[in-house]
């Protein structure tokens, strides 16, 4: 089974969920942030993970709209946080709707999507559980330090590492292994199949970190420069910080303190202190050494077959993304 | 088992969490509003309907603090949802922290009590689940009929029996056959023990509405009136202006209407139209045909034991309380 063939398939299960139901004013906004599209990266890679042990991957479905319903309530109690006011151009739900509404919107899908992860196979389910209630409270964990680290001026790699490792890669990571456990597979391959997603999720993140300094604005999709004009302390700044030096050093210190700037010219003086740092090799080598870990993982499998190619497939894919 | 007995050991069972954990600052609010203490109530007849069926109530403690962990990360979404400002005498989260420290730590704790409810046995993990994850979503449902009804003129009293039971009544009944479902108790039993709970719910609720009007201040620790000044569509507000008729109807209605008034004055005021109408009446014999249904349940259960007595007890405490 091919990324396309299941992302197809879960976007065709989760059009079919019905939102048309009382009391609306909590539903309809589910439906809201479940309409704005997107890869259904996660449940898509739950149904390969399942399908590599067993042809029987339909027993996998509802775990996978489990995990896309969380990943969705996440976005919008993240998006309320933020106070972002669109995401995939669609108004987000704190702005169609209110606070109180977003907060209550994604409290019920929290609840929903456990309810849809234990509807797992009867034998499976106390091991899915205990990788969904791990990973989900991981990610509450990583949100926590992503907003500690904006009041923070000290946050080193390591930090910043392990904050994208629980926010963002271990429910790639946790999808992954939830398919493989449902599949059948042996501990050994559940777990090389875990640090597979974990370090294809830290690849991700660091693209996508680099996209958003030397992207394209037409092909990503966003505007350039968001994480450097909010100081956001990304892999590339906080490495920037530690190998600057005397002149370098100073001209980065007064943007990141300078309260008044034309967004563009801070976007195209830090992206300068980058290239004479190297600090797009950087990334761009880390980001490589986790592809190559991720790889390594899926080659430890007891197991080749078609879908295995196909996960890596899918790696190579997101690893030369542009958007 | 008795309810002091359970209480008891459900409260130390929950001193003992440790909550000095990375990232501080998503656990310490939720050690913050675990410590306000509060009875229990939900917990405590967990355990207390495992013993009926089992010695071996032990099994019951985990998914008993589940409970216990979901009923206050509503409370703590919901005093945000309200904008109150203090719990029991204390600061509420989003008032001594933030609003966005208060939705992820509502967050994390709605998915640690998933994760406490998931410890439960094996064998009846499947049911424990199905019945937890109804009567969590069924919390939400009743919250947001419950805002809706803020907006809304024309609420019905069984729409108002409606919202209690899904906001109030299911937690409490769905515990209790929670327990049940652990101490191995026949479906008719689980479904006995259910309707109980339910009943009870919904009496004590009637209750605390009429004490909001009723009560003595000192003894129920809240202010008297809150209901009555804030318009809020209880049973007997609803009651009344279905019941009333020309001048007092007409009496009634400009207090609701009223923009400008001493609170005191429409205090008294309309508890006085509630008194010439026959509401507190009306109300004191909704709870007794409550409380007599939750006790009949009780009746139909197929094991007479102490703990059976126990409950009626406590169901006995529970309509007769002051506060």
């Amino acid at each position: 089974m091919n990324f396309t063939q299941a992302s197809t398939l879960i976007v065709n299960e989760i059009n079919k969920l019905n939102w048309n139901i009382e009391p609306t004013g909590m539903y309809s906004p589910i439906q809201h942030i479940l309409s704005n599209g997107g890869k259904r990266l996660r449940p898509a890679v739950l149904l390969m993970s399942a399908s590599i042990f067993s042809d029987d991957y339909s027993k996998a479905i509802a775990p996978a709209i489990g995990v896309e319903l969380f990943h969705n309530s996440t976005l919008l109690h993240d998006d309320l946080m933020d106070d972002a006011s669109l995401r995939r151009n669609q108004p987000t739900v704190h702005v169609k709707w209110d606070a109180n509404t977003a907060i209550l919107s994604g409290d019920a899908m929290i609840l929903l999507a456990a309810r849809y992860v234990s509807q797992s196979p009867e034998k499976s389910l106390k091991d899915v559980l205990e990788v969904y209630n791990k990973i989900t409270l991981e990610v509450c964990d990583g949100q926590q330090y992503d907003m500690d680290f904006e009041l923070r001026k000290d946050v080193k790699i390591a930090e910043y590492l392990k904050m994208i490792e629980l926010k963002t890669a271990v429910l790639l990571a946790g999808s992954i292994k939830m398919g493989a456990i449902i599949g059948g597979a042996s501990k050994t391959d559940q777990d090389k199949l875990y640090n597979f997603g974990l370090h294809l999720g830290l690849a991700f993140q660091m693209i996508d970190d680099l996209l958003d300094v030397y992207g394209d604005e037409a092909t990503f999709g966003k505007e350039i420069g968001g994480d450097i004009s909010s100081n956001k302390k990304t892999f590339m700044l906080i490495s920037a910080m530690e190998k600057a030096e005397g002149e370098v050093k100073e001209r980065l210190t007064q943007w990141i303190l300078a309260k008044e700037f034309k967004k563009v010219d801070k976007v195209k003086e830090v992206t300068s202190i980058y290239n004479e740092l190297g600090i797009r090799e950087m990334a761009e080598e880390k980001a490589e050494e986790y592809f190559k870990k991720s790889l390594a993982s899926l080659d430890q499998l007891s197991v080749k077959n078609q879908t295995v190619t196909d996960l890596a497939d899918l790696a190579v894919k997101m690893l030369k993304r542009n958007n």
